[in-house]
Order: C-alpha cells, then structure tokens, then sequence
C-alpha cells in the first residue's frame, strides 16, 4: 500500500462525495472533530503518518487520555474517572428523574493501529455534547459520553476490560495478573482508577436509558454497498474451536509418502474444510482458521503435530452449529485419510448480542433526516457494547472503513463519512431523548 | 509409545530373529558394543530411560568423547585428535605404501535423540580394530577408525561441520559465529581442536582408500521388508524451496469469505499439492512442506502471511526438477483462485551422492557370508559420509530402525542387528582389504 502522510490522507479521501448529505441544522463540528482525531494519534505515534501506538495503560494512553479530559473541562463537561478508569462526563437533563443517554467509545489502540478505531466514537460523543450547548439544546434525560477503558485486547488477558468491569465481570484474582511487568491493579491506578473499590464502576442494570456507540466498520461491507451508515444489528456470537492434530514426526527423507501420518498434511484438509464448510452453508457465518502452530517445524521433518483454531462467527447459534458439526465430520474423515487423530475441544463461546429494535429504528431516522442510505449489517468484531447491551438497551452506528483495513496504519474513513457518523450519533441521541419512551425496557437481546 | 527402561528395551527386542545369521568366525564383540553403546548414552542423559542429550561441544559430548578415548587406548589404538575436533585411530597394515581403510560415525546427538544414532557405527569401528586384534588378523592397508566431530546439525549453523572441514568446506567468518553462548572457535578448542590450523585437518584426496560407515537406518524401510542390512545406494540430493504467501490480514469477523486473501488457505492448498505432485510422480523422491509459519496468527484476524518451505529428496536431480515445476504450475493457479501471491525463491540445494560401486559390491559380500539379506535403499538423511565422498570411494551400511523412529527416546535396533550390522563393516573392511584393487579410483560420484 502507498504510504501517503496522514494528514494528506484525510485531504485526499475528503473528495468524491458520493451520498452528499446538503442538511442544514444539527451538525457535529468536522472540524473539531477531524482535529482531535489527529492530535490523539500523535500521542505515542513515532511519526505523523505511523500508526496509532496507545495500547491501554501505556504512557501515549495516559497521555491521549489526558488531552481527551482537558478537552472535556473546556467544553464544560466535568470529567469523572471511575474505579475502573473509564472516562465519564455528563451533561444535565431537564428532568432529573430520567436515567442519562450514554454514548461514547474508547481511545486505547492496538499497536500499529489505525487513526479512528475508537477514537471516532469517543471524540463524535464530545462533539455532540458541544453541538448540543452551541445551539442550545435542552435534552429531557441527562447526556453522558464515556471513553472505555481497556477495549482492545492488548494488555492483559482479557480485553473490554473497562467496560467488561462496568457491566461486572471482574474477579479478585484479575489485579495480580501481570503484563508488561506490570501489576494489573497497577495499570488500572496509572490511569486514575482505584482497583480497591472496583465494584463501584459497576453499572447497575436500569441506571442507564440506552448505551450508543459509533464506530468504523473495520470490514468492507458498507464500501463495497456504497452506503455511507451502517445500522449494526448486534455483535456476533464468537465460537472458538482448538483443535489438536497428532501424526508421527519421523525424518522426510526416510520416511516414504505412503508410511506418512503428516500432521500439517491433515491440518490443510482441515483448513480447507472449514472456508468450504462455511460458504456451502451460504449463511451469515464466517469460519477461519487464524491461529496454527506446528511441531517439530524443522527443516528435514515431517510435521507431528499441529495446533489450530477455527474461528466462527455468526450472528445466531444455529448455523454455528450446523457448520461445527459438518467440520467434525469432515475432521473424522480427513484423520481416517491422512493417518492422524484430530481432536476437537468444546469450544470456548461468546454468545451473539442484539441491538434494540427501537435504537436501530431511531439511528434509521437519524440518517434519513439527513438523506444519507443505510444498511443492517452485523459487527464482527466485539465492542464495549456488547458488555454494555447485559445492563441497557444498545445500539451502534458504522462508518466505512476503506478498503476493509483495520488494526493498521493504513486504516481509513474521509472525514465525510466520519462526519456523517458523528451527524447520525447527535440526531439519534436527540430523537431518543424526545420520541422514545422513558424506559425502552430491559438491556438488549442476547441472541438475534 | 510405552516407556520402557533403556536395558529393557535392549532385552526385549534381541528375541525373534528372523534372519538368523549362525555363521561361525569373524565377529565384533556383540557383549561389548552394546554395553559400551549403553555407556555412551548415559553421558548426558538425565535417566537411563531418558534420550540422549549429546549436542555436539556440550560437557556431555566432551565427556562422552573422553569415554571412548579410553576406550581406545585401552584397545590399543592411539587416538589423535585432528584440528577439527576429529578423532582418528590407526591399527597398522603390512604394506607402508597403501592408503588406510576408513570407517567410523560420530557420537554427537540432537537433544533427547537416540541411542543408536552414529554411536553404533563409530563403536562398532573400535569393535572391528579389536576383533582384528583378538583374531590376531592382519591387513595389508592401515585401518583407521574415525569419529567425526559435530556431526548432528544442533550447535552453530552448518552441521557435519567435523567432516565437512576435513572436505575442506570451512571459512575464516565461520570460526567467529556464535552459538549457545560460545563461539566457534572456542567450542572447537573445547574439544580438542585448534582452528588456528584448521587447514590442516583437510584430508588430502587420495590419501585414503575408501571410507565405510556402519549407522541405523532412521526410517522403516528395512524393517517393513523385513531385511537385516540395507546397502546404501547413496545420499539424496536436498532441494528446499522457500516460499512465501502473501495474502491479506482483515478481521475475521467483519472480512466475508469471498472477499478473503487468505494466506493460510493457499498454503494449505500448496501443502496438499506437494504431496499429491510427489506421489503422483511415482518417483523415489519425498517430498514435504516441514516449515510453516504464519503472521499475525492472532485470534480474529485472517492469516496474511505465511512463510513456508518444501523439502524434495531424491537420489537423481530429472524427477526432483520435474516434480519442482509440477508444484510450480500449481502454485500459480492457487494464488490465482485464492486472490494470493505466491513466491518460490531459487531453492537450496545439496547435490545426491553416490556410493561406490565395488563397495556396494564388497558389502554385498560380507553380508552374504553371514546368509544375511540385503536391500539396496537410499539414505534420505545427511551423512558424514557424504562429505568424504569428496575425497574417498564411500560405502553405507544400514541396520533396521524399529518402527522408522529416530532422533527420539524410543529410536531401537535390538543387539541382533547391531551386532549384524557390525560384522558386515568387520568383514567388508577385509573383504576391500583383500581383494579390492589397491586404488579404487577417484571419490565416489556426486550422481547416481
């Protein structure tokens, strides 16, 4: 890929508005928006146009952190630090009986990562809290933005972590883990939390109206559909399956292809079982095989053992099912052919999340008020939403990511389309306010 | 596998011989050579049950050298240590004029190796000098044993490194690499070498009459024939071809499957190829993808990367070539239909050696006056001998490996066969001795 400076990057996407949005009235400041973008990424990025470099807890982290809470003091917006080290800041309602509107993201990145992730919907949550007090807008419910703590699956072992805390996932024993020669209870002080009274980040089911989130779509669904708002409609269910493949390691040379039980052999039946397993299934599922190791990898021996992980991901358990069963079928097979054992552990699960149908109806308002197409898609990926959808209703809104890329230097939306987005949040956080009810009833599904 | 104790395993497979060889006369002392084999294997090992663990300049492999040292001494036989770490021992012959007859192996291991490995036929080589003596048998040219220093490619980046320097095959940058925090140089001191005038340890071609080398098979060629001693025919030629996949890294959940560049995909489909282009050949000729890596190789991310390498072994280059371009051709189509690119960079490549003809021959006999079958096979490992090949006519003799296995704990020749096995290096040493034209011509060929 071309490697272009990042701030030539945003003049050369901003062109070619395909689905021109000429809507006067609420707009999120672009300006301000796309600036802050900018400025956070330089925290811990080696140069302008390097990746972004904040991986939670680190000193850029701290740093972008920072700048992210001066900014919230200077619009007005005090900032607040819970036990877990999400950033809150509220802006008040009419009616104080009314339980807040949260929105927000998080700014923490992978390393090397892109300019956006996160930090579009972290930053769009400020603006539109701005664009709220620069035209005087009164809501009924409190505004709350939040900067999730910990959302990538970097430090540590387990990733969402502010957000996985808030909706009270946390166990004693997590604060003794140790990364980066660090004490995770320490982590959590560096960045201004208090991991002695962490259960009260914990955010009690009801205390929240709704949680939305903007987000880039880190895939290339909604350019290759030429649709500017993706309406996610939930977060996929994760099945992880580890698969454990036994042949006989015994020098190549001396050991004729007829008397092989080549574990690596077994391992591409295997793999390519899977992609076939899962496009014959022509369901909303997709099946990789992302992590394998082999011994003895040494030059002159046959593999004897392989390790491997088939991924599925899908947005209802059925067809996850169906395609794992096919797998193991087909796994049986290609040991009987290959003179292996394959042995295919439960996977590890994590169930699929729905949005709120009343969310995802007022995001489809939001972005006809502003003539912009939309299109359902389900997220890939996790997000601190999925934590959040266990404790309120939730829904997310998806910009494009150029060319699909994500979790690199080259990750992109214009900032059209990241205006777009923030535009969509303001107005659905606006709508929500005023036409939904006051509860929109319990959190979000657990299965589409 | 079931562990058995090293003495019981020795026990339990000196039973059931099926090529029962009841000759009378010329034997190694089978009682010695299995003792003084068991003795070797203790240096080092943590268990008598344990592998072998003589990597080659470590105190073990210092220790174990040391052992047959004495060994030899004891035996009567000087041993000099060449500048190489070499060990050599002369038993004289009648006639000042003629070349010796050299034959021997090494007693370095891999970790957790094998006891047979090398060590069987560098100490049946002291076993023939002595047998020699006790039968009071003279020569007319000088025996010589040797045990070759680093043989096993563990320590330092070139392995047969004692006989590759005495084929002239060294380099002053070699002595500074470093390895296991020692350097070449030093580790070469260690065992009684001098790299200061390592030229010196270059055999002169001509200098000696031919070599022989007594070792297990590592593969179960002979065993499934059920033939006690394969004639080596030669020593394959290696051609590891590197390759490199470059597909496309995206998340897995948000990259549907027919928009993947998945780079695991096409080595899986590569990985196959190989295998089914090398049995379809039809040729004697392995072929194996024994290396794999792959990048990020993280959870949720399709593989992007994957660096790979396929291992042909054959005895003549025609059907190495032709199965080579065969894979070739498939590669193209598979990066074409999995939207991969895919390199092959000019392999690696070591050139077949052949043995030469008269020893064959002479072997052929030996084994026939102990009513001993034979098979002629390949060796699809490196041998010190093919080193010497440069320099000297070469012989090979194999004994079974039970069950193919090697380099491992459980890698077996029972007493019968080693014992079988030394008496056919005892008697075709005489054998080239007696009737064998005082020159057998030039080294033996680089190509059956």
């Amino acid at each position: 890929m071309t490697r272009r400076s990042f701030l030539g990057t945003l003049a050369l996407t901003s062109v070619a508005p395909r689905w021109s949005a000429q809507v006067r009235g609420r707009r999120v400041n672009i300006g301000s928006l796309i600036g802050r973008i900018t400025n956070v990424k330089l925290y811990g990025a080696e140069r302008p146009w390097a990746g972004a470099n904040r991986v939670a807890y680190s000193d850029a982290d701290v740093e972008a952190r920072g700048y992210v809470m001066r900014l919230m003091t200077a619009a007005g917006v005090q900032p607040r630090i819970d036990a877990a080290g999400n950033i809150f800041g509220r802006r008040p309602g009419s009616d104080p009986s009314l339980a807040p509107i949260l929105f927000g993201s998080h700014i923490d990145s992978v390393p090397n990562g892109g300019a956006f992730d996160g930090t579009l919907g972290a930053l769009a949550a400020l603006g539109v809290i701005e664009d709220c007090d620069f035209e005087g807008i009164g809501t009924r419910h409190p505004l709350e933005m939040v900067i999730w703590a910990h959302s990538e699956h970097v430090a540590f072992n387990r990733g969402l972590a502010g957000s996985r805390i808030a909706a009270g996932d946390v166990a004693p024993s997590d604060f003794d883990e140790v990364w980066n020669g660090m004490r995770r209870a320490d982590a959590i002080r560096k960045i201004g939390g208090d991991p002695d009274r962490i259960t009260e980040a914990s955010i009690r089911p009801g205390s929240v109206h709704c949680y939305l989130e903007l987000h880039v779509e880190q895939g290339p669904v909604l350019e290759r559909l030429d649709v500017p708002i993706g309406v996610v409609e939930g977060i996929v269910g994760v099945d992880r399956h580890h698969v454990s493949i036994a042949g006989v390691s015994r020098p190549a040379g001396s050991t004729p292809m007829d008397e092989r039980r080549d574990a690596l052999v077994a391992a591409s039946h295997l793999t390519i079982a899977v992609r076939d397993a899962v496009v014959r299934a022509a369901a909303a599922v997709t099946g990789t095989v992302d992590r394998l190791d082999m011994e003895p990898n040494a030059p002159g021996m046959v593999p004897g053992t392989v390790r491997l992980t088939i991924d599925l991901r899908g947005m209802s358990d059925a067809p996850l099912r169906a395609i794992a069963a096919d797998i193991a079928g087909r796994a049986a097979a290609i040991a009987t052919g290959t003179g292996t054992s394959i042995t295919i552990a439960e996977p590890s699960r994590s169930a699929p999340v729905a949005t709120t149908d009343a969310l995802r109806e007022a995001i489809e308002r939001a972005a006809a008020s502003l003539r912009l197409k939309t299109a359902p898609l389900a997220s890939g990926l996790p997000h601190d939403a999925q934590r959040i959808a266990r404790l309120a209703p939730m829904g997310m809104i998806f910009v494009p990511s150029a060319g699909g890329v994500t979790h690199a230097p080259d990750e992109q939306t214009s900032p059209m389309l990241c205006s777009y987005g923030a535009d969509v949040l303001l107005r659905t956080v606006l709508d929500v306010d005023r036409s939904l009810p006051d509860r929109l009833g319990g959190p979000a599904g657990a299965e589409a």
